[in-house]
Order: C-alpha cells, then sequence, then structure tokens
C-alpha cells in the first residue's frame, strides 16, 4: 500500500506541474497513470510536434515540454504508478481517500487530484465479428512482453508506425508474421515502409495490403483469422495471436462513476480552486470545466497552481500559508 | 495617433503574452509602459534572479523569460510606447477608447487591457527637505541624456548599482561630482564599487560615505545641498544638480481614477474573462483580483488567453470563434 499526501491521477502535463506547485508547499504526490509513460496526450500522440503556446517557448516540442517538467519536478521525489488505471476512489469516515488501481494496487491519500485530460488511452478496436470473445485469448491490444509470441503465428492490423515498427520487431521473433493493413501504403514513417515491404518481397512476413480482416475464430483460443482483400477472394488462415494496432483514443472511462457532478464529459469545478463537488476532490487541465474554460496547457498550469493553495488549506486548516516568491526563497522555503 | 485592436497598458510579462494570445486570434496589439524597457518587475527589479516556477522551465533569468516572450510575441508584431504613462482612458458614445498619455501621446482602441501590474514605477524619493521645489530644477531621478550635466557641478546620492554606474560615468562629463551614501560600503557589484573608490582617491569625484543629504536649497533653480555625516559636521556645498538614485517603487497611480471597481489597490474582475466593471476594459496580470487570485506570472498567462477569448467576442459579435490548438494549426490560421 502507498500512503502518500495528494493521489494525482493522470501524469499529462497537468498533473507533472500539480506535483510542482504542491511540492512548494510541502505535500507530497504520487502519480497513477493508465499509459505506460508520463506526458498525457503530449507523448502519447504528438510527441515530435510543436507547441508554440506555452509562454516563454516560441517553439518546444511535446516531448521536451514533458522532459522539463520531469526536471522541474525532480526535487520534490513524486512516486508513480504507470501502465495501471485507477478504478476507484473512497472515501472514508475520517475524509482519507482509498484509490483502488486495475492491477489492484492501492494507494491512501489525503487529496485527490484528477488531472486526467480527456480520460483514459484506450485501443481503437476495428470492427471485426468475434473480436471480443478472444480478448485476452490471442487478441491483444497492446505488446508488452514480446517473448509470448517466439516462434508463434501472429497477425497484426494497422497502417501507421506502431504497425510497422512491430512487424520488422517480430518479424524475428515470430514462426509466421502476417501483417494486414486497408490502404495501398502507409501511413507510418518511409524507411520503416520500405523495410517492412523488403521484408515482405523476401518472403520473411505476409504482407496483405487493401485487405481487412472481418472475422476472428478459435476453439477457446484464437485459431484463425479471415481476411477480405479488394482484389481476392476472401480466405482464412491459421493464427495464434491477432494484434490489432489502431491506436489509442481517450474515453472518460471510470471517472465517470466516481460520484462526482458532471457536465458532458468534463468535472464541474469551482473556479476559484478547481475542487470538485466532493470535498477533497480537485479537478485540474482538460478533465474539468467551467465558465470561459480553455482546454489549453497553460490553463492547466495555473489550475494547479491554486489547486495546491487550496489543498494546503484543506489539509493543514490550522495552519497559515504565506504568499512567497520562488525566486526569492527558492524551491524549498515554503 | 495610433489606431489598434487592443491597448495592453504595462509591458511586463503578462502584457507582452497578452499579445501573442490577441495574436492568434488576429487582433493587433499596442503596447504602452511608463518605464523605458518593456519586461515589468522582471526587467526592473530582478533581472538577473533565476524564477523557478515558470512551467517548463526548471530555473530562468527574468531577463532572459522577458527575451523569449518577445520573440514569441515577434510575429505579430506589437507596437510599443515606452516611458510614458497611461493618464486617462476615455470611451466614446461608439465603445471606441482614447488612451493619453504622460507625453500626450494619443492611441485609440477597440478593447483595453490592463496589465499593470504592482503600478506604475516611480522613483523612491529621499527624505529631504525642500526635495520636491526643485524637482525638474536641478533635481531629477532619471537620467535620460547625460550631455545635460556637462561641465555642471552634480550630486549624486544612493549607494546601488545605478548610483556607482553614473558615477563612473559622469565622472567624466561633470565638472565637479559628488557621490553621497548613507553607509560605508555599496551595496553595488564589487567592481564598480572598486572603481568608484579609485575615482575617489585619485580626486576624480568627492565620496561622501556615512553621509546623508538634508536638505536643499536655491533660487528658483538648485543651488546648493547640504550634507550630515556620521563623523563630521552639517555642510553646504555648491550643486546645479542633484540625482537621488534610491531605485523605484511601484505606485498605483493614475489607474485609481479610471472609474474601475477596485479592491484596495487591484482592480476587481469577473472570473471568466478577467473584464472589468466597464466592458471592453480587462485586467489581468498583478494588477487584478478575484477570489483565489495569486500574483504570480503563470496565472498572468492563462488569464491573458481567457481574456483573448472574451476580447474577440466583444470585438466581433458576430463571428463564430472556433477553438485551435497552435501544435495543429501553427500561429497564423485562426
Ligand atoms: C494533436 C494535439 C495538439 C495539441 N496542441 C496543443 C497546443 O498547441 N497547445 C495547448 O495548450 N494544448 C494543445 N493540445 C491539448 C493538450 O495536449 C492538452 O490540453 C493537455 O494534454 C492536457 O493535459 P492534462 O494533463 O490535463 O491531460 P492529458 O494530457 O490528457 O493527460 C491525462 C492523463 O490521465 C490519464 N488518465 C485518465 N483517466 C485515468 C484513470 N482513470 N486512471 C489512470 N490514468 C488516467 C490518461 O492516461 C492521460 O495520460 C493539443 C492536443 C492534441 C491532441
Ligand atoms: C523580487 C521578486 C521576485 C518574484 N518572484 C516571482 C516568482 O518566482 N514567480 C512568479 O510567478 N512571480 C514572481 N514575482 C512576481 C512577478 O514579478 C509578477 O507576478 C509579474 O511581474 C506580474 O507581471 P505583470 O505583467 O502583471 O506586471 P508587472 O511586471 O508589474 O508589469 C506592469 C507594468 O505596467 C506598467 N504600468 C503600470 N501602470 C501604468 C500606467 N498607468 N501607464 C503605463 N505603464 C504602466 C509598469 O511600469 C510595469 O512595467 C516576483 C516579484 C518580485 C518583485
Amino acid at each position: 500500500m502507498i500512503d502518500t499526501d495528494i493521489c494525482i491521477i493522470g501524469a499529462g502535463p497537468v498533473g507533472l506541474f500539480a506535483v510542482f506547485e504542491a511540492g512548494l508547499l510541502k505535500m507530497r504526490c504520487h502519480l497513477v497513470d493508465a499509459l505506460p509513460q508520463v506526458g498525457g496526450q503530449l507523448s502519447e500522440i504528438y510527441p515530435q510536434k510543436p507547441i508554440y503556446d506555452i509562454p516563454g517557448y516560441p517553439s518546444i516540442l511535446a516531448q521536451e515540454l514533458i522532459e522539463n517538467l520531469m526536471e522541474q519536478i525532480s526535487p520534490f521525489r513524486p512516486g508513480f504508478t504507470l501502465a495501471e488505471r485507477v478504478d476507484s476512489i473512497e472515501k472514508d469516515q475520517a475524509g482519507k481517500f482509498t484509490v483502488l488501481t486495475s492491477e489492484k494496487t492501492l494507494i491512501t491519500a489525503k487529496v485527490i487530484v484528477i488531472a486526467g485530460g480527456l480520460g483514459c488511452f484506450e485501443p481503437r478496436k476495428p470492427a471485426i465479428s468475434g473480436l471480443e470473445d478472444f480478448e485476452g485469448r490471442g487478441i491483444s491490444y497492446f505488446i508488452k512482453d514480446p517473448e509470448l509470441f517466439r516462434n508463434k503465428k501472429i497477425v497484426l492490423s494497422g497502417g501507421g508506425d506502431s504497425a510497422l515498427d512491430w512487424t520488422i520487431f517480430l518479424a524475428e521473433v515470430a514462426s509466421e508474421l502476417t501483417l494486414v493493413h486497408r490502404g495501398e501504403s502507409f501511413r507510418g514513417a518511409p524507411d520503416s515502409a520500405e523495410k517492412v515491404g523488403q521484408l515482405a518481397s523476401e518472403g520473411k512476413i505476409r504482407l496483405l495490403l487493401e485487405s481487412q480482416i472481418t472475422s476472428v475464430s478459435g476453439n477457446g483460443h484464437l485459431q484463425s483469422v479471415t481476411v477480405a482483400g479488394k482484389t481476392r477472394q476472401d480466405f482464412a488462415f491459421e493464427a495464434d495471436h491477432l494484434i490489432p494496432l489502431f491506436g489509442l483514443t481517450p474515453k472518460l472511462g471510470p471517472i465517470a462513476s466516481w460520484g462526482l457532478a458532471l457536465d458532458k464529459s468534463a468535472i464541474e469545478v469551482r473556479l476559484s480552486d478547481y475542487s470538485t463537488s466532493v470535498e477533497g476532490i480537485y479537478a485540474i487541465g482538460d478533465i474539468n470545466t467551467y465558465p470561459g474554460k480553455l482546454k489549453l496547457i497553460l490553463s492547466g498550469f495555473h489550475e494547479a497552481a491554486l489547486m495546491a493553495q487550496s489543498a494546503f488549506k484543506y489539509v493543514y486548516p490550522q495552519q497559515k500559508l504565506s504568499f512567497k516568491y520562488t525566486t526569492v526563497n527558492g524551491i524549498n522555503a515554503f
């Protein structure tokens, strides 16, 4: 069990910066994110794209901003639980919160900060008949341990970078590898696409372009997939594993069931401190809504600062909080 | 006469960033500041000090932040009127604003953004009897044109960098130069202090340490100053000019008389868009107040973003404003 002052749900830019603002006020933080890496949308969707409206940066790559934030918060030594989704939050009689993740990790905290962005990133699922029946029984949307696929018959589908990169990687691992892609060319990096074309022409993989998987079947575990092509008859072939790689898309997910006042898929907050309808729970960044709200990174930073002041008063109602400048006092003087 | 979409009063970090947010929405800005340089408190009070709570910068020197902001807003080509104080704002029947500065510059604008920080920086005045009688008649607090002092008898007072730097500079210009300082050593840079000591020991200037000017006199124009010392009798000597250099301190100044709802020396604003009690006038940064307000640079940045959206709707009530990301659309696509 992990115990902390503030449990932050979501390690996007706003959750990360909240560690800094809480740290200035000597509150320790633990972050949980469903993704295996920090950075939220920036690291998942556009790591190599420039952002132009971070104040003081005429231009900064999304991933660079995340790295800078990680450096900025490092003096406060936050804890991280990654690749786990927060499923439930409970508040006990004494006002203490207990957070439970998808992997059954328990975290207790005095304050909860939801910095969940657009929600949990979940895999985009293709429309294949029978797909959900074989999830966890031959069908997976992530590759956690490539060794699981050694000497197996593997089918990948998708046309972006992750489909290309995993095709190249797993070509060496699988006994048989098929890449199925709807288009006639790839969206991913040209040199990866070229390498995949080369593997196919060398007979090391089977490449099915302008094709779609229409159904899957098996007996308890996946055994075969059926592919429909533009220029050929539907045909089925043996497969131990199918890995559809169509990217991730955020879904509000469990947050919707935590009993907080919502407006569409955003959490309603008070404007002065970004607190939610449950005392001790705050919501900052893309996940919240209030009059005038803009889903901007710079707004989340401001929300984190005001949240921290309010959270401090909630945790230490007796203590006086004097406002200090980092320039004058450094980051450890509060 | 200058005509613009938005006249921004105050060119501190928040006024500067407002140019960016307005520029994204294709509104042109003109900035006015009482100081001769941009940057507000950062450039005037602590240019060489590190700030630790600018998100994405584990540490950045105040002046560096200002330079980065200047670069960030440069694509939007803002206009600048520096070293002039805004004295009055008038709104005509049609809702158009006219701004008048201390130097009688006229600026017309559709929207006014007050980013006046703690107010106008004004010189700190020492307690010297008769001082105000000779302001503009031998007593000045800034040195705009050093040539005015050629071959004159000059007295400087103060112990910081500007007193030291101007002593070194004017030693060559004045016919006679005296530096009066209350302390026994200087607060300014050690090498400047050493240089001043050397000028004194070479007889090129007169250095009066542990001394204070107690009174000034003259006949219409300054003629003499009287100095009290710790270790010697009061004595008077001839002076054409006295320049007290005790730094600048911000005063709310004319802003208080613009008919806006105030709370102490801050302007009350609506939380959702930082508009004031007068339609078309916004207040952002240190100058405003609202529940939860923190006088932080990062909060001013957020306020600038929300202000710009609201100002756009005020100026173009018919136009639809669609929210776009700079990463996706660049800075000229709105
Ligand atoms: C293509 C693109 C371009 C953009 N360009 C800009 C731009 O130029 N300027 C700008 O300011 N903004 C831009 N944005 C928006 C910006 O990315 C978001 O405002 C920002 O990511 C919000 O940060 P956040 O920390 O609130 O949430 P996110 O970055 O969304 O992070 C939220 C995190 O919470 C996690 N999470 C959610 N629910 C749970 C749960 N139950 N358990 C565990 N973890 C959970 C998610 O996995 C995610 O990692 C852009 C967005 C996109 C997609
Ligand atoms: C020593 C010190 C350390 C600080 N450290 C930090 C820190 O670590 N982090 C942080 O976030 N903040 C810090 N601050 C506060 C920070 O400097 C302010 O929040 C910031 O400067 C506010 O910016 P602004 O643009 O609102 O106003 P300002 O920087 O005050 O600029 C306002 C400008 O408006 C001009 N002005 C006012 N009235 C008029 C008028 N009538 N006509 C023309 N011009 C006018 C002034 O001359 C001034 O240049 C610190 C401040 C000080 C003094």
